[in-house]
């Protein structure tokens, strides 16, 4: 629909020209509204935000009192939503209810007075507590005519909803069913970015069956050093990228020198040693955007160290990047703690004790001491990945109400003794299972 | 700026009625212009297409006889833009001229006329052949206030510009703004995208120095076979990104048996044959959009024969996707032509003989028919992938007016004599350079 442009005054009487003000100004309204909507939802590219702003827009448009926009899923043909102005996604099969069967059929459903019509199922009211006294659902196509959702909006405050109403939203549904095929598109490409760096991460877990799962434990380590540290969010995602990919440059080392058992040679220890330029060199090479430039960096700094005497640069002190300190914990402490055939787990106050002599020469202080923060739960969770699905939710509650630094007191204190021994032994119930 | 909603009618008097209706015609106009522009270029998520629109609404809304759009690129501190409903792209140092200014100042500049102006470049009316008689050049800000291009308007048909075009002009900045830095996010995942699947054909290809550069050199075979079967370019994309990935599960291959000289146990080459499943079942975590599914399927069907005894499922004729015949061919041809330190390249014609006597069996006839009219400098130029910029362009453009069968009849006749001689020759120069 393309709107016309005026007329000119000059030629009208009296009366006419108050029919085109009238008419102009309704006119003026109609596209003030689309106006602002158009422009409020064009700024928002995430999904959820852009769902919330279209509701209240076209609640507000329509003078009701609540608007429901559902998304159909075509490959599961599903409808969901964000549940109107809530949180909660909530999912049904694509046919059903007043929304599937605008959904499936295209008509438009304008229901004047609900509790009269047997198409409204007052079974939902009675569930939400709410009362629906009219509603009008409406198809959402996009520019193919192909259907993309429903609008589901309840109860206009003056009266039943109008002609004029379906016509608005019929504009409204056009405009915003781009920016929402744009808003899935975006996180169809975020998704798909995540799931190449994770296919990264799992191709070096690949190569090692020794190091199986290191780069996605890391993952989790650092996240957990920067939930207690307080890093923003996006500050977090990238250096949980980091962490997944800092081992990517092992894929030049050869792999019968990875995967030596025994002493390696000095010059198989250089080779080894080149890994992390590898990691740099290889990861420049990824188009990051600009938020994410700094991955190659960080995970090519994992095995710098503080005073200096780390590689490949040897960076000491700040010049190493806050995320790469803490990665270079995480690492050494899933290196210490993982599985190996041949030995068992290091006892866990001795895996300490190395953090601990190696601070302020391998280890940034405020990162070892972050680490012991730590709730146990979320790291045997970390400790048992893959399988953290056989461990017991009430120990796990239990293990929540302390930190590294408490069991490490605990360890000291009385182990065989009250809640010390408590604590210590829900910990080692899981840490040493496999090999005690 | 928010649009307010209109007054009531009831209270005015007859001149006022006509003066509140001229005030709604042209909030009419302007309204109609602004979500006209809005709607249109909300649809468009592609920058090179969203800049034109745009470029075309701004001249229409602003009755101007051009628009150029620059953008700022932050990075190299310049401004680009596709020239004025052109093709070719501009770029100049972001201080540089009117453009410049306003990109530098955030001052807008309304020159009514360009020639008596001593701010305005006469040189590039000279150059271009173009003369300008007014101008309007005007910062476009993003939702941050930040200057992100600018917008250059020449002259507006009846006379200069006003403070209403600047003021329609301010709000069009706003609205464009946003959808281009959506655009620029959105090519800018593209190109991510793009790099992660080259990271990964990357990686395969560094694991066994022999096959270096096979994952490229079968991207471009592909490509120029669905090139000569005139394959659309969705297609076209799907498959190079297949050739890309094809021997990605190669990774799960253990390298002692992957790079082993001499012949393979029964069990060695078993193993080996594992490797298409393995690209299957890692590319399909891959979170591909919608369009880009089939890449697992394809690429693990390179090894697939017409006849049905192929691996890994025994797929036989039109079972195995087009697209994974065309693999097949190219996958051959390179494994047959590719340099190996201890043995020279296959004479051509044998490699030729060698499709022939499989086609039917291994090969699909029309993919090895099709590659068979590859020209002669697509071939060469993937052949010397990596030192192509050695070629002589004379002979290219020579090697241009033959194709792969004209070699062979070339070959076949008189290679030694006229312009068979000079085909083959020309050919050869290259195909057995290092070695003859």
């Amino acid at each position: 629909m393309k709107v016309k442009e005026q007329d000119t005054i000059d030629s009208y009487s009296q009366s006419q020209i108050t029919t085109k003000l009238k008419f102009y100004q309704e006119e003026h309204r109609r596209l003030t509204v689309l106006f602002n909507i158009t422009r409020n939802i064009s700024t928002e590219l995430k999904l959820d935000k852009l769902l919330r702003i279209l509701m209240d827009e076209v609640k507000r448009a329509l003078k009701a009192d609540r608007c429901t926009v559902f998304l159909l899923d075509k490959h599961r043909n599903e409808l969901w939503s964000k549940v109107a102005h809530g949180e909660r996604e909530i999912r049904f099969p694509g046919h059903l209810g007043v929304a599937g069967y605008v959904a499936t059929t295209g008509h438009i459903l304008n229901i004047p007075d609900a509790y009269a019509d047997p198409r409204f199922n007052r079974e939902i009211d009675k569930k939400t507590g709410y009362h629906t006294s009219n509603m009008l659902t409406f198809p959402m196509r996009n520019k193919l005519g192909e259907i993309i959702g429903v609008f589901q909006v309840l109860n206009k405050y003056d009266g039943p909803f109008t002609k004029e109403d379906e016509q608005l939203l019929d504009t409204i549904s056009v405009i915003s069913a781009t920016q929402l095929e744009n808003a899935q598109l975006y996180e169809e490409q975020k998704k798909t970015f995540d799931s190449f760096i994770e296919t990264l991460a799992s191709t070096i877990d690949a190569r090692d069956p020794l190091t199986a799962g290191h780069s996605h434990r890391i993952a989790q380590y650092v996240d957990a050093i920067a939930h207690v540290m307080n890093i923003l969010p996006n500050r977090r995602e990238i250096l949980r990228y980091a962490a997944l990919l800092h081992d990517y440059g092992k894929i030049a080392i050869r792999e019968a020198i990875l995967t030596k058992r025994g002493r390696l040679t000095v010059r198989e220890y250089s080779h080894i040693q080149e890994h992390p330029a590898y990691t740099r060199s290889i990861l420049e090479k990824i188009n990051f955007s600009n938020d994410y430039k700094s991955i190659p960096i960080i995970a090519a700094a994992h095995h710098e160290k503080i005073d200096g005497t780390g590689y490949p640069k040897g960076l000491s002190g700040n010049d190493i990047p806050l995320e790469a300190r803490i990665l270079a914990v995480a690492d050494v402490f899933d290196a210490l703690t993982s599985k190996r055939h041949y030995r068992d787990r290091m006892e866990f106050d001795k895996v300490i004790d190395i953090l601990d002599r190696d601070t302020s020469t391998h280890f940034d202080e405020i990162c070892v001491k972050a680490f012991k923060k730590i709730k146990l739960d979320v790291l045997i969770r970390i400790l048992e990945d893959g399988t953290s699905d056989l461990l017991d939710k009430k120990d796990l509650k239990f293990l929540n109400n302390y930190n590294v630094n408490q069991l490490l007191e605990a360890l000291k204190r009385h182990p065989r003794r009250g809640e010390d021994k408590l604590v210590a032994g829900t910990f080692n119930k899981y840490y040493n299972k496999a090999y005690s």
